[in-house]
């Protein structure tokens, strides 16, 4: 059995209008072309990545514009949308957030990022998140059929005992709208998606924006999906396109039972545990 | 400030006396010729990887021959030695052990293998290690100067908990003795060093036997070390070799500053804990 994912490694415009039309025509290719079940959006589609463009565009959710805009694309083409992440303001605080909607419609899952970005590599790629954003305070998993699916967003990416909990949890796909630069884009891009599908033997994708060498974040690109071997099973360019892959749930059973990690952890010696 | 280490890819002979005996000659080079500070042996360096080997030439340690060996090339040559691992035999149980040895003979620490490779891959590359050993149940460090070093062998590598609880207990180095067969060296090798580095910050070195296609186990080789960027400062070839790689221990700090996600752990949401 196959779920098939595609992944919008879409350009993002300065016009909010402009880029979530964008986002809606991708999406209708990628069920009605390309047939996928599940279709992910980067990290800050609606925007460019910024910390001004995050205070001037943040909107409610569910109310907000571009929350309905997913709503209504999930519904009119009948698939299920991970939208990727957008600048949510509640309560007077403002959160880097992934929705996930339903088929009907309906709002299936939201995940605040966990872990904000703040670092400076180089001395000269300063981001702080935290300047902007709060940070989310939990785990977020949702089912699609049979297959139990983790969110994570951007930064999350870097912590191994965050996708270890989702994988305690039964996880069998973990998906992280994400964005990096591409300094460590070259580095650890491929590697930390690699490294999180095979220490949790699952599956795991990475949805990037496309790159925009005159944006303020110039990003890695090359979105990307792994198998619980820790095999890339597509990648994407730097360019606007879309990655679709078949994940076949099998091969979960296959890597776990061929190589037991997972039942080999030594209790006695360490222990990750869930606090929420 | 450098720390050089020297990785021993050496060929293993079915003679344990002519094994040991090119040991000592690489160990003798890495430090006379290559002026390395810590000489690294691969898994299973005194016999070719085999249950039915490991049976038959398990030692006492430190009394047994392999030790006084190393003993003695420490002392002679006044380095460092992490000796690989062997079978000892310990009150009627047999272990898969490393010792590391002072410049000036005495055994500085003992780490056995803690979690048993005990695996199956693509149902052809049986490999049953708790037919044999019995696993260790601690963590193992020592100090090279001041450079804290945390000890794996062999399986130890897969396990990300493993090397977590050793960056929390500060170390800057992890050395793992070990092999792997060509598929999984192929596909998880570089990754699995890489991984470990990168969500440690620390350094990573693995340290294999040659490829010897005529054995029961044909090993990947390709030994390696990597920085505390994820970056591979040094690979072997699948041939006997010595790789030889200054550690910049700065780079440590120069990580963790720039990306400093060892500080960012939700400690709210998840947290590993050391039980020993």
């Amino acid at each position: 059995m196959a779920l098939r994912i595609a992944l919008i490694q879409m350009k993002i415009a300065e016009s909010k209008e402009k880029t979530l039309k964008n986002a809606v025509d991708l999406i209708r290719i990628a069920k009605k072309e390309k047939y996928a079940t599940v279709v992910v959006l980067p990290e800050s589609f609606n925007c460019p990545y910024s910390e001004k463009n995050f205070q001037a565009t943040a909107e409610e959710i569910p109310l907000g514009p571009t929350s309905q805009a997913l709503r209504k694309a999930a519904r009119d083409f009948g698939v299920y949308i991970v939208g990727g992440s957008i600048a949510e303001i509640c309560c007077g605080k403002l959160y880097n957030t992934c929705t996930v909607w339903k088929p009907d419609g309906e709002l299936l899952a939201k995940h605040r990022e966990v872990h904000l970005r703040d670092a400076n590599v180089l001395g000269k790629l300063p981001m702080n998140e935290s300047h902007v954003f709060t940070q989310g305070d939990s785990f977020t998993t949702f089912f699609v059929g049979k297959t139990k699916i983790g969110l994570g967003v951007c930064w999350d990416m870097r912590f191994p005992e965050f996708a270890s909990v989702y994988c305690q949890m039964d996880c069998d796909l973990l998906i992280y709208p994400t964005v990096s630069d591409e300094f460590t884009g070259e580095l650890h891009w491929e590697l930390l998606a690699r490294a999180r599908a095979v220490d949790n033997q699952l599956f795991v994708a990475f949805c990037s924006p496309a790159r925009d060498t005159h944006a303020e974040l110039v990003c890695h690109g090359h979105s990307l999906v792994v198998d619980p071997w820790g095999k890339v099973l597509q990648k994407g360019t730097e360019f606007q396109e879309i990655i679709v892959a078949d994940l076949v749930l099998e091969t979960l059973a296959e890597a776990r039972s061929q190589i037991p990690v997972l039942t080999q952890k030594r209790a006695d010696l360490y222990e990750l545990v869930r606090k929420k």
